[in-house]
């Protein structure tokens, strides 16, 4: 694989992944580079609205993840502006001429995941694997920085005379938790056009999806319930096992009925309670989603699931708060966006799919700009650019072929070009 | 309350708690100060078997805690011998004269709890709150330990002319297991009185209760649930989520039968898996035991719960991995032993009360040693030296009234002055 | 076996077994018998509150069982005066002069179990298996109707001069449903000694124990689930499936927790739900109980069984109607009346025993009579005249050796003699 | 409504609703009317495979339904041959001249359904309620009978010049083990076209849906769960409560995950054990199915709650027996068929139809018949003739505007001499 500007940044972020809003390193370096390249940046508070964000770490943690990314050599120009969580960044290249406004999104955070560190897992084999125990890029996010960071430096060597191109650098997609905190503050109320491109997604390298409808909305929910403690052999009576609601609240959830000509889903990713077998334990954290191909289907499965967590923690005597943490909508693609990425990938040689349900949906809060734009009167879609792929998404043996990388900056500043 | 020998080091202690096979602190101040009165001391695998202990943490945790203990000032002289959890010390003062063997037994540590920093928490309020988060000795080990350092002083002044006194600190008393793991090294097979003291159990300051027949039998489990990770969204249907066998084996064991006429006991105490909701989790792990007043009534409620972690298992089409990491057996008092503490009890003025079933009941692996007595021939008891509680035990607010402490010292003296 | 009168009767009565308030053969055959050998008899509203049972079947059902036991030869004389159930008898013998009074009850309600027809179970191989398909003499109520009406012939043949002898027939024992109910119509409120005698409860033959303090106290609860009907496929999420209510109340009962130091029960004993695969059913009943050796604990048990159904119906957006169809208390034995029994057990060359919790410890509603006697200065114990058994009380093979009716017999006649 | 044969057929047979292999006045009254019309008529084993049943009732609740079916004024003439559960009926017209076969299908039985009294439920108000307590045509079969006598007396007065035409009557639709114990007598081996037409299914009168591609395949199971009884209180710990395997087995079944691109279905529809609180059940019976619009997801599916049944099972330690009771594959429409169907549609004004997914999907056996003309070189399809409910497919209030029946015998018989 040649040393591309795409692969290198690719392989850089990717060995120091960072989780939604602790993404420092990332997007210091991001614009520092952007602004040395000429780019206009805004960071932080300019670009996102802290009380927006869903589901932001501790202060502590924020902290924490805030130092190690000075350690782990940050650009400190712009660090300090992110503080907090405030993780964003905006890059804007304005034509010498008026014209057309162009918006595409790259989203830069990581996964709560222990990457592999098996001898044929290749970023453990190529020297690249995460840095960070339990945490790592098995999105391919780290190949959207990539690729936005080679389409900027094209740009900035070939400018376009007319119009404006803007790259939104977004935190958070992982529980769709970023996108919304970023369209308040603007970032895309003038834009004419909105490409949001993934990589990989069930399609393999070399094709293009330009028209991926099913987007589905969700609701990301963090419960806690809370009991009693006791010593589980002096006084089991006394206690109020939180567990117990957790345990019971995640089989009812998991049995949230199917509905007819919906894709849905439900999901307990996480459950975390007690130290210790001889102490009933007070507290315990269930982390859940549910999702549907439709806003009101995935409302009516939301309520459910609540429903679910209140009547867990009645049956066992217990409390519970119920937080949400995170919340995406749905989109529909623009027939003139769709179109851009035709032709695009027409004239680039890439072979355009029509990926099936079965193929299996995810959901994106790049859907919150996409509506944004089209309320402001602008085109949006989601595409695809497909990448060949070692293993399932959000596994610990998640890779991509990085060929990729560089047929998707090919793809997109074509769009580009032909765009403005 | 004055500042006693046994208030010192129990706040000393108190403050700086060490879980089982981790306190190295703790056992290497205790072996150095035995050794300064001059007491023969044991420490590490002259006392304790390796391969015997159960549960032991793993090799990083065990380094990070030895680490510290040598920045929190652990007795140099003695931390290499307890290297690698070898946390045990033995200590005997040996008579001018032969004569009877008699043994006390401590235990050392602490347990995973985050002790309360409400202002009304006296530990909090007088500066000797845990320093170390999610730590506390919240059972009272750290009178024990101050009970014993002051009794050892005591003999180291004033000592008897004929038998051997020997002072046992084990390791990880919270589990079961710990005293199983010195038995085999030989440090009880000589002995003629075995004692092993407990602060409170819910029998108030100034009685003693000496004949704690009731101790349960138990086993702690520690199982692994091992399905198969997948997008939560895009492909469901792929994963295996092993939160869903945690779920159903914990609402199975907390439903296991009821045995006319037996105290059982069963919990599950912990649950961890997943990190986030839109990942189905690979891996979650259940801590939980049972215990029964009858060792035959436990086998039958651990087979039980074995097969619920089987069956959830299979339910759910998982695999389960399951380890026993804890075990304690039942014993009785012997006569002798019980009339040598009621004698003490009444030279020293307090009260003999005799504990009721309703007031609970709890295990201690203080039987592992009695056992090893009663079979060679000498003659043991559990004793519980009363103390007023601010909570109950295994609780962040756990305190007792170290008016106790003095009262368990005396008591201890008595009958060790009785005996040789 | 000698064709004696108790054995003749627990062999009619094994054959034609009815369910609690039911009993309309039963009762009518018993009054008619008595009154015939001159006791004074008192049946129907006379002697029980149709307000006070619980758990009465329906219309239907008592309308069938009554025209069924017209068709098996009941006697039509006291066959109306129990219409709607209203199935207890109470015959009287006064003697000439006054005296004490001393009151004994046999109940008479079998189970609904299906009672074997292996050829070995001696009731099937002897032609007295029950005639009534799901409906067993399955505790012995057969043998206590037995010794009474052995015993009603002794007294009546050489009845005694001074005092008087009460027999309680009552309906409805098991559920705890009848002893309640003939309490306000002051059947015992004038009673000195209160005997209540049962078979078998794991103590062989030719043994007595005349202390049973244990009885637990206990509430019986039939909970209905009420969900909404929906095609399975076409519609399940329109559905509301109140087997889900069932299941996860099934699970939380089943695992409410130990109370130290008490002998404590919880059973769900019946889920009915649904008809066919392909309806989402909108109905589930669920029968259960909990016990416990003090009222508060089972209190306490029935307040967290009613929680959690309450909190399952919640969890699966049902609504639930619980009802409370039995309810027993606990009873403590009077020094007197045990003394009686133990004399009498003496002269009669009969092994007394002490059971331990160990053995078994059930529940008799026997103790409502019991606490009004006792309340009002009289004496009362329940004693267990043994007997071996085939098989478990409550099971599809229980039998009872019918030595144990001829010694029963001589015992309470002894009892009586000693008594008036 | 005009009393016309459709309408009277149709509210006779509402009135003495037969389950699946128990419609033996059903099939007999229309085998002794078509064979008065001069149809030839076939019944029980001449076409239908006693051993290719699926679900059959036992022996006694058959003769049961037969008998009661005589006594309500079956005809004798054919009774008999149906005996045993061989309720199929085919007739045959046979043209002068040789042509095409066409074959029709009228499914006959009703579902276990307790029918509403209300008021303002038609059938309630107008007299023709079930008079079968706990039976109901609540999914149209008497509707689809109506229309088929109507039909076949239209015939009868105008028959065919050429080719033939086929009515076949199959029972035990609803579970789908009627029509593939049919198919292997031959019964459509020679049919040229084939068409299934069900009324409803969300489509309002007048409407006709001709292409319901989307029929899923099912599996239709009953386990039975097997434990261990004993007196709840005395020995629960000798029991085995065969009602938590019941319980826990529906909470996983419920639970399978989604599959993505794809309809799938799972229900428990049934549980059944247990008689009293106070005795631990040995059975339980739980009746279950999966569906999916693709046989292999559906196999996946129902390979998980056979797991999920036998885990349940080991996690109480109890056995567990399971049986297929009823099994339905997919087909497709072919367009032959289909242009049929939509020819004579338009012929007679009635309004095409293209259901989404969202409106529901059902299944229906006749996917048997349809999957073994396409065998042989036929076409067949499936179709909806549109009618107003009051309620759904299924529940107590179901009915359909009788309406529809006329509409459903026009097109129809439109369908047959556009054909023949």
């Amino acid at each position: 694989m040649p040393e591309t500007t795409a692969v290198r940044w690719r392989r850089d972020i990717h060995r120091h992944p960072e989780v939604g809003f602790t993404e420092f390193r990332t997007a210091s370096l991001i614009a520092g580079r952007l602004a040395d390249l000429g780019w206009q940046v805004r960071t932080g508070q300019e670009v996102i609205s802290p009380g927006a964000r869903l589901g932001v770490p501790g202060a502590e943690q924020l902290e924490a993840a805030y130092r190690r990314a000075a350690e782990e050599g940050a650009d400190q120009r712009h660090l300090p502006s992110l503080r907090g969580g405030n993780t964003a960044v905006v890059a804007t290249w304005q034509g010498a001429r008026p014209g057309r406004a162009l918006a595409l999104r790259a989203d830069i955070d990581a996964l709560p995941i222990t990457e592999s560190d098996a001898a044929d897992h290749l970023p453990a084999r190529d020297g690249f694997r995460s840095a960070h125990d339990g945490v790592m890029h098995a999105c391919g996010h780290d190949g959207h920085i990539g690729i936005a960071m080679e389409l900027a430096e094209r740009i900035a060597a070939e400018p376009p005379e007319a119009g404006s191109l803007t790259l939104l650098f977004q935190p958070a997609e992982e529980g769709g938790r970023g996108a919304r905190a970023m369209v308040p503050s603007g970032v895309v109320d003038s834009v004419d056009v909105f490409l949001a491109a993934h990589l990989g997604l069930n399609q393999p390298t070399g094709t293009v999806a330009s028209s991926l409808d099913g987007l589905l909305a969700n609701a990301k929910i963090r419960a806690v319930f809370r009991g009693v403690a006791a010593h589980a052999s002096l006084a089991p009576h006394e206690g109020r096992n939180a567990l117990l609601g957790a345990a019971a609240a995640t089989l009812a959830v998991q049995g949230l009925p199917r509905v007819p000509g919906h894709e849905t889903r439900v999901a307990v990713g996480a459950i975390h309670g007690g130290t210790s077998s001889n102490i009933v334990p007070d507290t315990a954290e269930v982390l859940l989603e549910t999702r549907a191909d439709d806003g009101d289907v995935n409302a009516d499965l939301e309520d459910r699931a609540r429903r679910a967590l209140r009547g867990a923690a009645e049956t066992y005597g217990l409390g519970v708060d119920i937080e949400l943490i995170g919340s995406v909508t749905t989109a529909r693609a623009d027939r003139g966006a769709v179109e851009l990425v035709e032709a695009a990938a027409a004239a680039r040689g890439l072979r355009l799919v029509t990926p099936s349900a079965e193929s299996g949906v995810a959901s994106d809060d790049a859907t919150a700009f996409m509506r944004r734009v089209q309320e402001r009167g602008g085109s949006a879609c989601y595409l695809a650019v497909g990448a060949d792929l070692a293993a399932p998404h959000h596994t610990p043996r998640f890779d991509f072929d990085e060929a990729a990388l560089g047929l998707g900056v090919d793809l997109l500043e074509e769009a580009v070009r032909r765009s403005l």
